[in-house]
């Protein structure tokens, strides 16, 4: 009765997202057993496979720690689900094992660093690296990486920058996936932003791309035959809609804000290739393939910022009255830090097949 | 049969934003007889007013410049028809005219500046010149500010910047005016954010704040019976809705994108906050006006900007299909400066009362 034929990334996801229950179809729910398995077994796996693919001891640390706590995060997208299109890549040259990234040109305090078309979660880790040591000198640091690859989950170097006492801010632009504001056919990358600050009881971290959902997102709702919560894209006869399905074939997807968020994704990919020559979702478009891709890292960094207004200010937020009185109001970052804390506890949750995948990798 | 009883910023809003239009019911449409008025002779009577208030001739000329250059862009509802609300807070002192913005602590490259409860636009286009000198000098400038007053445009600086030749982003907290996500009651401010990158051709500016629709827009809708283009808010069972008289009645205006703008629009003013120890949303609210804001500005200098990957990407964005065929793909800034340039020729669009009026101040 149960035709398991949703393979891949999408079934992945949604097995992740939704609390260990999936949904087939309206008819078929199936509980399924997921194994846990710690950071650590998980991280040494991840590592251990790109020792194999010729990392070198400090990049096969670094990625294989990026995807391992981008799952302990509960980004299982971009974490352990995404792990085996990166070794793909890899084995298929798109991403460059023995590339390192270089710096080439400096304006004032800005740098500008060439990827090489290395790993680009390597690359951004270097890139935010140097933007917290120039800001930890001057105050501000900005650093730009041209030729570039995905960075996975953008939030990581948020927290990264935050866990060293800084104001982090980053974006990347990303192969063509909205329509321009009245425009019908995608031209847009949905370029995640993101931006940390550092707080002892847990940093604020917003990380958000500019489409309302992500295509991943709206097949999972496909999968399971529901609406979406709000509106995210058009129809093909131009009508605003909730169902995935209609937006999935017209590849109208919504932009935050309609007209707002379509005007900040064209602006960001504006600053990131003008300021670098670098690759612009035009080109990155043209290629065919999301690499080689451009990003952008601005630290600023204070001894000590003004934390009980900041609490000041989180307190105010959750003192409104609730649409929902067991749903709380949360701020960015804090749905992270529970799931972060519970998968430290718990074990990271792993579809067993999964995982027996990575072992034989 | 016409009941004029429509007065105030509403009114003239209403009046300025649609074709010289007025549609007061769906019954009644009515074509009012605008006047023209230059630039120049705006400006001259702003700044003659405001030297009459006991502004400095420097005080006069930069916020009566901006009145009139606000009005030439068509922001009249930041322009003209803010103009007397701006003499009113001079005149019960929440604006001080004899103030002046002054450094107060450094570090490294990040200026903090206290802007003495002045004039907002004097304060703003002081610390973006400021931003601007220190981007020249090191290819990034920083400067942020608090005790100061509303900006009026948010446009205004991210144009000034760019005419500099730098890339400029600012952004301003507000009065709340938006629930948080998950909540019922305003804790957010719309706190615009401007991302402006120089261009021969007419520079790229992005001026957008957090909320879908402000207030004044929603009750423009209202008054002419209309609903929203798309959904502006919550109605009071929690229903998205294009009811503009719904949403004004809950106060649950709608963030862009959602909970992906409540988060925005909260970062930024734990930003702008935790950086300055200005106050947040949460004191301007506690305060009852929308004074003693705090601003960020940052300022990027390249001697060249990647010229013609920025065309490559405008004419990628307009090479879309269009939703409907006369309303081409447009960037941000792109209407702005049509308008500039159609007001320059023209005159700027004028409600003779609300000229008599300000003949008359």
């Amino acid at each position: 009765m149960v035709q398991n034929t949703f393979t891949g990334i999408i079934y992945r996801l949604d097995l992740y997202e939704f609390n260990k229950i999936l949904i087939l179809s309206p008819a078929v729910i199936i509980k399924l057993k997921l194994m846990e398995v710690s950071y650590d077994a998980m991280k040494a796996e991840f590592k251990r496979i790109l020792l194999s693919l010729s990392f070198t001891e400090e990049k096969s640390e670094s990625c294989a720690g990026i995807f391992a706590s981008n799952s302990l995060d509960g980004v299982y997208s971009h974490g352990i689900n995404r792990f085996p299109v990166f070794v793909k890549y890899v084995k298929e040259g798109l991403i460059r094992v023995d590339a390192e990234p270089m710096l080439i040109e400096q304006t004032g305090l800005i740098e500008k660093w060439d990827g090489h078309s290395g790993p680009g979660m390597y690359n951004a880790t270097k890139a935010m690296d140097r933007a917290i040591a120039l800001a930890k000198t001057n105050g501000i640091g900005c650093v730009t990486i041209k030729n570039t690859n995905h960075w996975m989950r953008g939030g990581t170097y948020g927290w990264q920058a935050a866990d060293a006492g800084c104001v982090g801010i980053c974006f990347t632009n990303t192969i063509a996936n909205m329509p321009p504001w009245g425009g019908k056919e995608p031209r847009l990358g949905n370029n995640p932003l993101v931006i940390a600050i550092p707080r002892d009881k847990g940093h604020i971290v917003l990380d958000m791309a500019m489409s309302q959902f992500s295509y991943g997102k709206l097949q999972e709702y496909q999968l399971k035959n529901k609406q979406l919560p709000v509106p995210g894209g058009y129809d093909e006869q131009g009508n605003l809609t909730q169902d995935p399905s209609l937006i999935v074939t017209s590849r109208r997807a919504l932009p935050v804000g309609f007209w707002k968020g379509a005007g900040f994704s064209f602006v960001l990919d504006v600053l990131l290739t003008g300021l670098t020559g670098g690759r612009s979702t035009f080109q990155i478009t043209s290629g065919g393939e999301e690499t080689g891709v451009t990003q952008f890292f601005l630290c600023l960094y204070q001894p000590a910022y003004a934390d009980e207004l900041i609490e000041e200010i989180i307190d105010y937020a959750k003192s409104s009255s609730l649409v929902e009185n067991d749903k709380p109001v949360l701020y960015p970052g804090e749905n992270t830090l529970a799931t972060r804390k519970r998968n430290s506890i718990e074990g990271i949750p792993v579809d067993p097949d999964i995982w027996s995948g990575i072992l034989k990798m």
